[in-house]
């Protein structure tokens, strides 16, 4: 995808070794023969586990097949889970498929086994790969690492010792209790946690709400899967996306079989003009667009709870980093009192917390509730009740705030000197986005200005930074970068500034 | 569900005092007005929230609907949310649907949401009601309660004051690491609790395989979600299921789209000729059978195996309880080293430790592994990394071992008393099926015998028994009772099977 230029030194290319015994005639036999010949060379170790497939394009040369061809077996070796692709990497043969004990029986009969070939399809990988690098350099240099990737946070700025010892307090306190049944209650999360979240929130993002509102979840993520299997009906539901967005929620909504619509995004937020008529599920982050930054207007706030109500469709807001605000009047979350109705809030731990934790939560319209509850069961029937109780008397003992207090001056200074270096000394390529809220900005790139490149030149100097093409669903039609200020300290902003302007001049 | 009759006394009945103001000509007519006006009163609060509707018999002749036309409404009311249906407790207005503000826009044009009618379909809603009892008297009476439900554990006799200590120790551990990334590696699970596993199940299970093998869940139930979610292709997959079975791992399954085809067990275990051809799924619990107690014969073991090869089928085995084994020759888990390209081996903590830390594993072939860490990811990246590395630690030093080797003398001891009192005193009635594993035996009823009047005529008396009915998912063939004894100690199965006799007797 763009990068193969940085890796071609690095192939090995096994497959080369490989002859086709039939000469081919149309393209389904010849599709059907090289399929057939590199399964076998996997299965029998010719192809190593690990191993890079070469690009499409040599290899289809090689055997003299069409590239389309090429590209059909690549597939569905990678749905056979033969091979694995990787976001912008290129294909590789899967670890340990080789070997008789662990290769899979074939059979060609009814009733075969097909693994579900979603997982593995190449959007849905490269979506799923947004946290890891797409072409890790082996093995990095030496000194700090500066990681520039958004929504991460620097656990050693966590009160982990705090945590520890509420933790421990609150399991004293379980050890009292008589035995535990499963109780349905239970289910939405532990009462207390609840309790908490509701304080949290209240004072935080003004969002009002009752326990019987919440259900806890594992993380946001859950929390996208879950909402995606209680409201989208298999090849009925479309669902309107903001594009660019965070690619791990789209795959939990394709998942769940729903039409994914991109909507663009101006200064306010989402152009409502642009969502779909037979639209259902809204997905947004208003407080701080994930990744451009802005902040959705109050009037298209109330376009967009207007529009909903009028068509029947419901908001999801994912409120991953609201705690976090800096300047401008405070806008109170999208889902106020008034829009309890519409509006599915997820709020998550990740941020706020640590992000090992997996805790997050929905505050859902009561009418949903049940359905929530059900689609829960069948997930995990809860999270787990030690992390639950930990995290309550975290919160209901003040040390949440505490910490989101401190963790706020900190990222403050932080986004303050990145702010600054930007304009100082990126200005002839960058424009950053006004942003009021959370742990990243983003800026987009003028007129010209190519940015793929230094990105990946960045990561030989240890310096990790996302380019917005990774958060498109259709066309990439804005060029910029996202600066997190997560895990990277004033130092290592001050270096990964200037190693991104040595790379930009070049 | 033919309980109705232990409930009409309490039955208060609001719905009467409701009028259908236009009379009805046509059935789908009749069906609009009555589901307007029921909805109307649920929305403006004239049918309280909690409050029980009347039955479909009553409430057809009421409003002089057919009971065919009344129970469709009842069924739409719980599809938009308005209301909820327990298991063989009736249909119930949900909690806080009324109010406007809560209550949900209602609009008629394309796009308008409609939830996931899957989740509170009523046999779903049954399954997924499985660990909850389906009519609990309103308030209990004093004394303890003997609960015969199967798979639960006391978690007064878990060692929580060492649980805390490795705890802590290992959240000291993660205080000492530098920032934590989200690794690929992660989302498998905790490194240091796959080993651990592995030497876990080596020991208890005869389990061989490596940590490259091992994938950590929430629990038993995200394992079934998971594999529901790789392995099926909606509305293509076939899956056999044990039948009677474990009501909430078809849930999993259905949820996914798969076709559910219910096979029955006898001595040996699941019957394998009743498999249908079309099979690519095949779920069993071979080291004892959930609910019926038979362990799988070693020739059938082979067949199975045999049959999924052929087939190109897969199997997926339920381990729940296997650490405890109380006599006979010892067999291994059905996953052995030469079945390891065609079984997923489920494991879990819920049974050996504690269900509240919600863990459990899936031990997979390595041809699936790529697409079921895909799809982990995509459901909530991986578990919480606190209880992952306390359950480690805790079986690294020993303590799971130690702790399996307590119970499992605590509940043969259980057991023997069990099977001597059903036996001397239960013997008119009951006879116990043969079983050599786990935490629970079941009885089959002797011709003629009825069961579900005395089961719940128990719970009057604190004493809560499940019957064969709820694990049934085709025509229930068997009748019987299901003695679970992971919370009953000595005195409460004495005292459960004098008050079970004295109901059979009645």
């Amino acid at each position: 995808m763009g990068h193969t230029g940085l890796r071609r030194k690095r192939a090995v290319e096994p497959l080369f070794e490989i002859k086709l015994d039939l000469k081919p005639r149309g393209s389904r036999e010849a599709s059907r023969t090289l399929h057939h010949e590199l399964r076998a060379a996997i299965l029998d170790g010719r192809l190593a586990a690990g191993a890079k497939l070469p690009a499409t394009r040599k290899s289809a040369a090689f055997f003299g097949v069409s590239r389309n061809t090429a590209a059909e077996v690549y597939e569905k070796l990678v749905t056979e889970g033969h091979a694995v692709s990787r976001h912008g990497a290129g294909t590789y043969v899967s670890e340990r498929t080789a070997g008789a004990a662990s290769a899979r029986p074939i059979a060609a009969q009814a009733g075969a086994l097909r693994l579900n070939p979603f997982w593995l399809r190449a959007d849905v990988t490269a979506a799923m790969g947004f946290w890891q690098d797409s072409s890790e350099p082996s093995p990095m240099r030496k000194g700090t690492p500066a990681d520039f990737r958004p929504a991460m946070v620097d656990s050693r700025l966590f009160p982990l010792d705090v945590f520890r010892r509420v933790s421990a307090k609150q399991l004293r306190g379980l050890e009292r209790k008589p035995a535990s049944y499963k109780s349905p209650q239970g289910n939405q999360g532990n009462y207390h946690l609840r309790k908490a979240i509701i304080k949290h929130i209240a004072i935080t993002r003004a969002v009002a709400c009752q326990a019987e509102d919440i259900l806890v979840t594992a993380g946001a993520q859950q929390a996208f899967d879950l909402l995606a299997r209680a409201l989208v009906t298999p090849h009925e539901t479309t669902v309107a996306l903001e594009d660019p967005g965070y690619p791990p929620m789209r795959v939990a909504f394709a998942a769940a079989g729903a039409k994914l619509v991109p909507v663009a995004i101006d200064a306010e937020g989402l152009i409502i003009e642009q969502l779909p008529s037979d639209v259902s599920v809204i997905c947004v982050t208003p407080s701080h667009q994930f990744p451009l930054g802005v902040t959705m207007s109050l009037r298209r706030r109330q376009a967009l709870i207007d529009f909903a109500r009028e068509r029947g469709a419901v908001i999801i807001e994912d409120d991953y980093d609201g705690e976090f605000r800096y300047e401008g009047s405070p806008l109170p979350a999208l889902r106020t009192s008034q829009a309890a109705d519409v509006v599915f809030y997820v709020g998550t731990f990740s941020k706020c917390m640590l992000s090992a934790l997996r805790l997050g939560f929905i505050v859902a319209p009561s009418w949903a509730m049940s359905t929530l509850t059900a689609a829960k069961n069948c997930l995990d029937w809860h999270c787990p009740t030690p992390i639950q109780s930990a995290v309550a008397g975290f919160i209901a003992e003040g040390h949440l705030t505490r910490h989101v207090r401190k963790m706020r001056d900190i990222y403050r200074q932080r986004r303050q000197l990145l702010l600054e270096l930007v304009q100082d000394k990126l200005n002839e390529w960058l424009v950053p986005i006004p942003s009021f809220y959370g742990m990243h900005i983003a800026a987009l790139g003028r007129p010209g200005v190519e940015l793929e490149t230094p990105a990946h030149a960045l990561l030989q100097q240890q310096v990790k930074i996302h380019t917005l093409s990774r958060y498109f669903l259709g066309p990439q039609t804005q060029v910029g970068l996202v600066f997190g200020y997560g895990t990277v300290d004033l130092p290592d902003i001050r270096r990964g500034v200037s190693v991104l302007r040595k790379a930009l001049q070049e």
